[in-house]
């Protein structure tokens, strides 16, 4: 595993020159012009393409609900999972809206699906350990479910790619993660999640502070990740990392997502060059992660739905950075003049 | 001219039942919740749909560039609805990303095109007068322009209507008609426009206030829009009443669409019911014309482009709010589990 950073001096004011030539005024097209300038670095080159856009949902249980920390019950995983393959779900409408391929996967959710159409199964487990009492997982099965997604993203045949999850009691797993890998205090980690009461919040601040003092031993990125991680984020990392180092776009989504992004960064730094934020989610850390990891996000509508939605929302504006670099006329070529003053 | 608020207590709630039912946590989907209702109560229907959505961009010159307010010669006016209808702008670019009609009106530029497949010919004049020392318009060509908006809103076919707008020269009659609407010191109502340096600003602002101190007698709508604004901004305003009274959507683009309208909604309030805020714009006033306006824009994405690139690139998100209603499982339909807590 190697992550090329993409910096590239000579491309940059190639790509730059590119921009700025075009029939608008300098710096107008705002986040655009720099999210284009990205894409340009990540593809290396100028004449940037999106092929085959697809968002993976990765769904999976999680051991911590025992203590309660959910608005919804566990079945909702499953459930939910149902719903994506009947295309009921948020995230199967902005999909199919967005023209993007969805790919629903099976990391570890406990119910039997068996064999059916449009469900990946990479089942490791009927959803993680109780990490109240002992870690989520091995560090062994936390290295298989990495590897699984490395898999997955190795099969990935288009360029981008959006990340979505699914799992109850996921938003603890996220808030712990978050907590041991910036030091940002429990407290403004956890968020209402699927929609808990203050004081549901408040207890789930206390199981995952009881949970932090239990496994104080666990400090490096994928300790931390197999004592507090789902297999979904696992999975997840996984195909980040993988789909990083073969130089995709990956766009990242809310709470989870991000969360699953900070293990991959600490392994690999250099896979935030291949990071477009979809979204600043209206769960409360979320807006503190990003600012973590210096992340600047394209879209503020107060999303916390996971699913990937954001991904799906944001994708009309990376067609938008690519078009205008590929298709506006240029000054010169619409011979318009230049700025005067 | 009469424009119905959109007020339905009985239909708000039915949308609101609709929206909760959905299989996803209570308010998840954020601003795209509100955006849903808001289009029901528009369409006065549970049944929401957009159908062949358009933007209107609006061309003309001001006479006041001759004070030297613009980065950029009074020819690039021409030269980019030249841009246009060569299919080179930006605005060309994303409007047929998103599948959105583009019309192209020449309200008052000062060049003959002579009959042009795409220019929808509706000059008043060669542009308005110096408003330094003159009112740009007489109250006669303002009420014509106004007219000729409101007819061209009646030819629509489509329930979606985007404004934009080309005219150098127009963020300085933009800002004349922000103080004059809203109060705020002409200090905070101008910005860089095309790109003006610190300097150039300030000439502005100065422009602005000696002609706000000459024509201190205009105070009621007609005569500020008559005095300060141009045939694009009128035209504009006068399509923007006509399309509120037949209950279609607003989409409101940046610094001089919202202007526009500031001077429509003095008119006739009820109007605002019916306007989606596309962004908020990096010149400099935009953000307090907003607020002065109560609006709520979906994008922040650092654009100060003008065109209605804003609104072309905002249309997926109307369409995600419309989808999401229309097409996501309830609870009950996917069998889903509902809140536990």
């Amino acid at each position: 595993m190697s992550i090329s950073p993409t910096h590239n001096e000579a491309l940059a004011a190639q790509l730059d020159r590119a921009i700025n030539n075009k029939t608008k005024p300098l710096g107008s097209l705002g986040v655009l012009e720099a999210l284009a300038r990205q894409i340009g670095l990540i593809q290396n080159t100028r004449d940037i393409a999106l092929t085959k856009p697809s968002i993976l949902v990765f769904a999976a249980d999680h051991g911590v609900v025992a203590e309660g920390i959910s608005a919804y019950p566990q079945d909702v995983t499953w459930q939910m999972v149902e719903n994506f393959l009947a295309r009921g779900a948020a995230i199967n409408v902005f999909a199919t809206q967005n023209h993007c391929e969805l790919r629903v996967i099976d990391a570890g959710v406990n119910h039997d699906f068996g064999p059916r159409d449009g469900l990946t199964d990479r089942k490791l487990a009927h959803g993680t350990r109780n990490f109240a009492n002992e870690p989520a997982m091995s560090r062994d099965l936390c290295q298989t479910a990495l590897a699984a997604g490395m898999a997955l993203a190795s099969e990935l045949e288009g360029n981008v790619v959006g990340f979505g999850e699914m799992g109850i009691g996921n938003t603890t797993a996220a808030a712990a993660l978050m907590h041991k890998l910036t030091g940002i205090p429990v407290a403004q980690c956890v968020g209402a999640g699927t929609g808990l009461s203050a004081d549901g919040i408040l207890h789930k601040q206390r199981v995952i502070e009881a949970a932090v003092d239990r496994h104080a031993h666990a400090t490096e990125a994928l300790d931390v990740l197999a004592t507090f991680g789902g297999l979904e984020i696992a999975m997840m990392a996984g195909a980040m990392l993988k789909a990083a180092e073969l130089r995709k776009i990956l766009l990242i989504d809310g709470f989870i997502v991000t969360s699953a992004l900070l293990v991959a960064a600490r392994m690999h730094p250099a896979i935030l060059d291949y990071c477009v934020f979809a979204h600043c989610s209206d769960e409360n850390g979320h807006k503190q992660m990003l600012d973590a990891l210096g992340a600047k996000p394209l879209l503020n509508l107060g999303l916390r739905l996971g699913e990937g939605t954001g991904c799906a929302l944001a994708l009309p504006l990376l067609h938008a950075a690519v078009n205008f670099l590929n298709q506006m006329a240029t000054f010169e070529s619409a011979q318009v003049s230049e700025k005067s003053e």
